[in-house]
């Protein structure tokens, strides 16, 4: 039994769990939130029951002490060097990390050139492997990347359709998103389902934010996120895939600056600006179920570009074997799965049994057995693939 | 018997075609072009014959005296007042103008007041308009907008994930491209075919520029092109569908402006930018054939992103009857139609026959008699759409 701490760090939040390994059972877990604030947030959960306190903590390397410390408090750890191996979550690890990686050598001065990638995520979770290197300094440390699931798909996937100096000189290319996930539930479905090794799968994470995969094997072969977050299906506050000339038509208009309307499309579209609501898909649920035109609009267009992608997915597939709903919306939002599966019916032969799809946050075929596509419902566990990429890594 | 002119005006060009109605036969075609310049080129075809000659041509109402002249010196018209009609294509006529509309009364000045919407095109057919009004006082003239069959697509399709009062303050809305041309070709396959009202039709214009469109019965249901004809697949100069946060990235590693990427993204990107050999998918299909690795990946590109929406359209329309190709790659590129359709037998059941498919420029069913969806050519033929609409708007 090793113990294995999977880390994901956000530039004032630390999420946590501890894993035993190789019984993938999770010890505790736990986030630590508005670090940098005298009112910051603690928040661990031990045997299901969760403990919440404020108070100040001015940095990530305090947070990772505290929580370090809560772990002797609540004997979850007799000695911080049970700790073998903590794995860390990194946003983008662009061509330069196809693989999660050791932390050896110059890895992190590597990872540090890539910043301009994912500037918002990348540097906090290098601040983060720094304070549980500094309070671990006998642990092994490992990097998985979100996007090494994505490195090698075939290059018309990530080649964009623009002068290709921009590639060569500025990195320019689909790097994706949420592959940690996408790779684990394509796993796991090919286990259930007992598919074969050239199985064609389209993962569907529709969270807060969303992407879909398309898969054969364990080979990704496409991804709707793009060179950054905002690409793809519509989203809680992204829009998405658009003209990209609405943006130059918008700093016209308003007089707003290419950062601006970025921003716009970041944070103020999406179920947000359609629905003129919420970015919360249930309060946008509630308003289209009162009848508000907008919040429906909102839903329908939810819906319609996830569709786009699945058809241009089992085109690109050749056919579809499974298709697998993760992360919030994917795992709990029942009205929509159903949607999304009677619009395949015509095209794609899939048949949802409706009370099968009664159920929020299981693993779970939803499929009818007629369907000629299997749906199911996978729940997205990223924190689980980092502590089986480390426990791998460091050979323990 | 009425002659009709269908006239096609840009900023520095003016191509038209004189047609004899009811029989739809062309009487004579031609183009001036580099109106402005000393050395403008007057282009005239008569029964198969075209005369080219090189003069100064000062501004679009002189280009116009100049070609009613020709009409009289070949003797294709005895008299100007034997044309009874002049068709006017128009690029964009907003959300005012969901049909061909004769001018009279304020329907030029309420065109006017959508001039931001095609800032290029618009105006210049204005200009075009007024140079006819002026020569054929007592002819009737009619706007067909290549618009005006995406106006009342369903809102899913047209409105964009972003703040909605972007569409209601600044009219950003999916407004389509090729729209004439798109349901010229529909309405043909459905005739030839034999197909139902309710026909499922995937219309690919292909051109240069190069839009697709998902049609139910005469209805537009959804199409790539959108605020702009930048959107969709990927084309001669333009990107197409992008992550629309390239643009900021590209203005802070560059230093260029928002005018200036999206420029590049409509001048430098596409085939050319990605072959970095020509736009013209001639040349990139010449160099492939040689080898050149980019010209070969910019080909692979715009094949994929061509399948990507006819993925999309499969599902949104619930299968497909029928998909069609036209314009200049549509009609003429054998090699690009062949690898579509391979591409699409596994999902969709196509089946090309190659031997059919080896032509150019010809309606005709290229799939095989066993195929699930039946694919066509049908040569673009806008003008003939204005002609049609022309006549029937004047009661002709």
């Amino acid at each position: 039994m090793t113990k294995i701490m999977a880390v994901n760090a956000g530039s004032s939040s630390l999420k946590f769990q501890l894993f035993s390994m190789p019984e993938e059972t999770v010890l505790v877990s736990g986030v630590v939130e508005r670090i940098g604030f005298e009112d910051a947030y603690f928040t661990i959960k031990v045997n299901g029951e969760k403990n919440k306190s404020v108070l100040p903590i001015k940095d990530h390397k305090q947070a990772v002490e505290m929580l370090l410390a809560a772990l002797i408090d609540y004997k979850i750890v007799a000695s911080l060097d049970e700790i073998k191996g903590v794995g860390h979550r990194v946003v983008n690890g662009g061509d330069l990390f196809p693989e999660s990686t050791k932390v050896e050598g110059d890895v992190i001065t590597r990872l540090e050139t890539i910043n301009d990638l994912a500037p918002l995520h990348n540097p906090p979770a290098i601040v983060g492997y720094r304070a549980f290197a500094s309070a671990l300094p006998e642990s092994g440390h490992v990097l998985v990347f979100d996007t090494s699931f994505y490195v090698n798909m075939p290059e018309v996937s990530y080649i964009y359709p623009v002068p290709y100096e921009w590639y060569t000189d500025y990195s320019v290319r689909k790097y994706g998103a949420h592959g940690t996930n996408h790779k684990f539930i394509a796993k796991e479905a090919r286990n259930i389902l007992n598919l074969g090794e050239d199985a064609k799968i389209i993962t569907c994470h529709i969270g807060n934010g969303a992407s879909i995969s398309a898969i054969r094997g364990d080979k990704c072969i496409d991804t709707s996120m793009g060179l950054t977050p905002l690409a793809g299906v519509m989203m809680g506050t992204r829009s998405g895939d658009i003209d990209p000339a609405v943006i130059k038509y918008i700093c016209e208009q308003t007089g707003k600056s290419v950062a601006e309307v970025t921003n716009d499309l970041n944070k103020k579209s999406g179920l947000l600006g359609v629905s003129g609501i919420s970015s919360d898909s249930r309060d946008v649920e509630n308003a289209a179920n009162e009848g508000n035109k907008r919040a429906i609009l909102a839903q329908d267009l939810q819906v319609k570009t996830i569709l786009d992608y699945i058809g241009s997915y089992y085109v690109r597939l050749g056919g579809c074997d499974a298709i697998v709903f993760s992360a919030g919306l994917g795992e709990n939002n029942i009205a929509m799965r159903e949607t999304i599966c009677e619009k395949l019916t015509d095209a794609l032969g899939v048949v949802l049994d409706k009370e099968r799809n009664n159920v929020r946050g299981e693993t779970r075929v939803i499929s009818a057995d007629e369907s000629k596509v299997k749906v199911m419902i996978i729940p997205a566990n990223e924190e689980l693939v980092i502590a089986r990429d480390t426990t791998r890594l460091l050979d323990l």
